[in-house]
């Protein structure tokens, strides 16, 4: 039954082989790889301005040199991540190229950076979807902790169907998006070159003013760079394009940053023209929507809806890029192995539940309120930014290939950019940023642990050669079988007949308690009587526990077979009754017995199955 | 570490010949068997007098006789089941007594009653527990459902801690109820008798009045039968008693029915001569106090504490009785023979558990508002009655021992005011009784089903015997034996070892997928270097489940096995790392695998467990 309610939901297993019918065209990739990076000019812009405003109305023609910035440090870090997809074909993006330049531990905080980061993500966009969804249904505002959460599992159905159906579902929001932000800013550019709607900016670029700091202009900065994240995706999931991978990512990636460039210039340049105010009663965009399509009208609600449906599917890019980082991660022992297993539909499923699990709970915690967390995640984007980026530097010094002075170049203003953001956030937000310093060393700490755990169990499992070339093995003599009897049925007949034919020394082991002598004696003799072949042990517990006396007399029976160089087993006679739920009408010791006998060195736990017809 | 947590929660393991020890004197049944019914006189005079309120004040002195009638039925009630302990000591009460002479079904009937009676008894008390605590601090009330949880839970942990350690602790809220309320009745009819608080009744016996009705009036005697509830509990517990239990336990009843009559009655009297009337913001009982102690002093206050007390263990009369009646149920096949098995403390510890469940669960469905239930609690307890003492009157016709014709009319008037009190509150109170007619036959239905699948298991597996009267046997040629290979370390080479130490043919089974050919090519030639002496099969699986070829190849060998008469083993090769967290680091496989080859007939699953050291 549960197997039918998966197959409904996530669909038929797929073949192994199928799995290249599950990668993506460069159109569906940049639905499902840039949804993040794209969603966040609904805010990037916005939170520039904000930032600027507080030093006044005056210091706002301030964002327009800031927005250039910001486009620098995204035209390096796109280059930078182009070559780096090159580099890296194989994925993990920031992890890999950190790990081979600087050290696996500087990988590691690259990537346990990233997987945090992308919890995040999702945390934050189903936040953001269950708030348009409540703004829209006030009546159902106090469930908006509940509606993130079915977000998330909408989200993980979803991915756990497969890249190509969740590409498919995402073609929608992104694409509307980016259509309706494209005449946006098509038809505002078209009025303000026309004069029909005129020059209204606060100030003019270069107008003096106080009250700007260094540390104002930086907070600017690194607020508006938060439009950054997400970009990182792509070169973490380049294994899932269609051949030619390397070349279809690179370009999947050059694509989404010319719209986040359009988007960003865009409309960085219209708030400016229309002096646009930062105000708590409505966004940014949404202000500039009104100014461009002349009111409330239409357009301005279309502009409404594609921004609601994108923050919504932003989650996804975490979706995608979380699986193929931890798998990565895993390859190199510092996740566990099943991150490395697929699911039946081909998607890295446990990466998946990780990530929503992880998001749910983030959900659950800041109930929400996820907007004290967005200095965080900017340090666990600019933090890996920065490690890939002067990592790649190292690259070019070892590998020289031609123009490897201007690749070098490239890399090192973006790892300068991005090094500056990092600092100013430790500076200017620590109040926001110090979890970073413990959620780090946390995660490296378990990681390293994983890892050394998987190296001592390999040496540990390694075989032995003897000079030989085969391998060490043992030859045992003879096989000793200890049979569990409770009561005397078809079970124990049959338990016995088998016991008899794998063993050359069979016992029967009886655990007798004080309750009733005279059934216990009715026992024994009925065992001799139908079994005259086998020893029978009747082994007395003065206490209700079974286990202790077992494991007691097993014990014993080791050490003799041991010098008869006998292999020993314990048999566990057990019955299956037709219908799952009739197992709880029957006293299956057996179970807590196997567990204590695992415990044990030196034997073989067997359990034998009868098989009842009705 | 949980068995350590056990050990201080429940304390240590008792021998089972110990049990003796556990067993109650009468002071300590006393404790606690009758908690429940003392502590219904908290409410029942209460409920007379409301119910007679409704026809208004003048109505009040038809309190006497219907106090009278209910002490009647009191009477006709302990000497029935004085009877019935003396003729049925192993326990069981109702349910033994219709079970043996109004036929199974009947027994059923009383048995689930009272086995859903004791969870409504335990969530009622818990509620009213609850409810005493939140009014003395009113800041907890939004917690009284969690509150009255911790109750069902603390007295959980006691009643697994054993019989004796819960009388030793509730000797104290017993006993102190018990001499409050003598000192509050000989005070108060002191006071009445020397005439320092006169003669204040609402009208005298006798007054005619308007507005009685019949119904009415069973109404009133309905609602003062409540307080009988919970008399039953000594017969279901007799083996709980030192030998010689019946005559112990019969004494205990008696006592008990004596303190029951004078305190009903008693409270009744003082009711009645201070012409109290029932009011939502005091207790009758609480009325008296303020009377008969003139006001609210310290003597006031103890009454209060000491019927808060009562009410808060009187929970634990069901926590006594139903793991008894469950014990008798599970014997006779109706319910698992899970029931049957006692804890490391000797008491039935899952007849304690599903009790406190079964109660949880009431607590939460019903919000502690468990009020509404008492109509339904009643018909719980007097369809027993009528049952069992209907089936005491057949018995003594059966059995016709000396002055049996005065023994059956003893139990003939216990079973007609039974079942006029059924019938009535079928007609009177339908709007509250009517689950019962859904829950006895969900109940019924499951009794039989569960006692069907035991006599069908115990007629499967009984064994059949060969004309020489030796149990029919089956001997094998051989074993088979399939190793389940996935990579090939030292767990694989230890358990061919034990393979080839318990079979005569061993075959190694390897599930390969299309990912990777070269490392599946690789295992292949490294096993064969490895292990010439056994055969190697390579079982190609297209998608990611190894479940569905491992077991078409097993079904495979399986039937060339039963050709050669040759045994089938399974052997699923596992390491068990030092600590158990490191087993989420592995794919143990091998489980789904377990689970699998378990629903195969003719399959031994069998686990080679190769420990660890690090």
């Amino acid at each position: 039954m549960f197997e039918n309610i998966k197959r409904i939901l996530i669909g038929k297993p797929l073949k192994t082989l199928d799995e290249g019918g599950q990668s993506l065209s460069k159109t569906k990739a940049l639905a499902l790889l840039s949804s993040d990076a794209l969603s966040s000019v609904a805010y990037g812009t916005e939170s520039i301005t904000t930032a600027l405003f507080i030093a006044g109305a005056a210091a706002l023609w301030l964002q327009i040199p800031i927005a250039l910035l910001v486009l620098v440090l995204l035209a390096a870090i796109v280059m930078s991540y182009r070559q780096i997809i090159h580099a890296y074909p194989s994925g993990g993006g920031a992890y890999a190229v950190a790990s081979e330049n600087w050290g696996p531990k500087a990988g590691l905080v690259a990537g346990g950076s990233l997987l945090v980061d992308y919890m995040l993500t999702v945390a934050v966009s189903a936040s953001a979807a269950a708030d348009a969804v409540t703004a829209a249904f006030p009546a159902i505002l106090p469930f908006t902790v509940p509606l993130s959460i079915v977000v998330v599992i909408l989200l993980t159905g979803m991915n756990l169907r497969g890249l190509r159906e969740s590409a498919n579902f995402l073609m929608f929001p992104v694409y509307f998006f980016i259509c309706v932000l494209i005449v946006m800013i098509l038809w505002g550019l078209f009025q303000a070159v026309t004069g029909q709607l005129p020059y209204q900016a606060t100030t003019r670029i270069g107008t003096s003013f106080s009250g700007l700091s260094f540390v104002l202009f930086m907070r600017a900065f690194s607020s508006g760079s938060s439009s950054l994240t997400g970009v990182e995706a792509i070169s973490n999931a380049v294994p899932n394009f269609k051949a030619p991978k390397e070349k279809h990512a690179a370009a999947t990636l050059a694509a989404m940053a010319l719209i986040l460039a359009v988007f960003f210039g865009g409309i960085t340049f219209l708030s400016y023209w229309y002096g646009i105010k930062p105000n708590v009663h409505s966004t940014v965009l949404s202000q500039i929507a009104a100014k461009t399509f002349g009111g409330y009208g239409v357009g301005f609600y279309i502009v409404q809806l594609a921004t609601a449906l994108i923050l919504a599917v932003a989650a996804n890019t975490g979706f995608s890029a979380f699986p193929m980082l931890a798998l990565n991660l895993a390859r190199d022992k510092y996740l566990p192995h099943l991150y490395m297993d697929r699911g039946d539909r081909l998607g890295y499923s446990n990466g998946i539940l990780s990530l929503a699990l992880g998001a749910a709970i983030l959900i659950v915690i800041f109930h929400g309120s996820t907007d004290a967390l967005i200095p965080l995640y900017a340090v666990g984007v600019f933090v890996p930014f920065t490690l890939s980026q002067s990592g790649m530097i190292i690259h070019w010094w070892r590998k020289k290939p031609q123009n490897w002075l201007f690749k070098a170049f490239i890399n090192f203003v973006g790892a300068f950019i991005s090094a500056v953001l990092v600092i100013t956030l430790f500076a200017t937000r620590i109040e926001h940023v110090w979890p970073y310093l413990l959620i780090m060393p946390t995660v490296l700490y378990v990681f390293l642990r994983i890892r050394h755990h998987y190296i001592s169990i390999a040496r540990q499992l390694k075989l032995s050669y003897a000079n030989n070339d085969n391998a060490v093995r043992h030859h045992y003599d003879g096989a000793t079988v200890i049979v569990l009897v409770s009561n005397i049925t078809k079970v124990t007949t049959e338990a016995i007949d088998y016991a008899q034919s794998i063993g050359d020394y069979v016992v029967a082991m009886h655990v007798s308690f004080d309750v009733n002598p005279k059934k216990e004696l009715k026992t024994a003799t009925q065992f001799k009587n139908d079994f005259p072949d086998v020893r029978y042990v009747d082994i007395h517990s003065s206490y209700r526990s079974i286990v202790k006396p077992a494991l007691s007399f097993v014990d014993a029976v080791v050490k003799q077979s041991q010098k008869r160089n006998h292999s020993v087993t314990v048999l566990v006679p057990q019955f299956v009754p037709k219908k799952p739920w009739q197992n709880i009408l029957h006293n299956q010791n057996s179970l807590r017995l196997r567990a204590a006998f695992a415990a044990r060195e030196d034997i073989s736990v067997s359990t034998y199955y009868y098989h009842l017809s009705e």
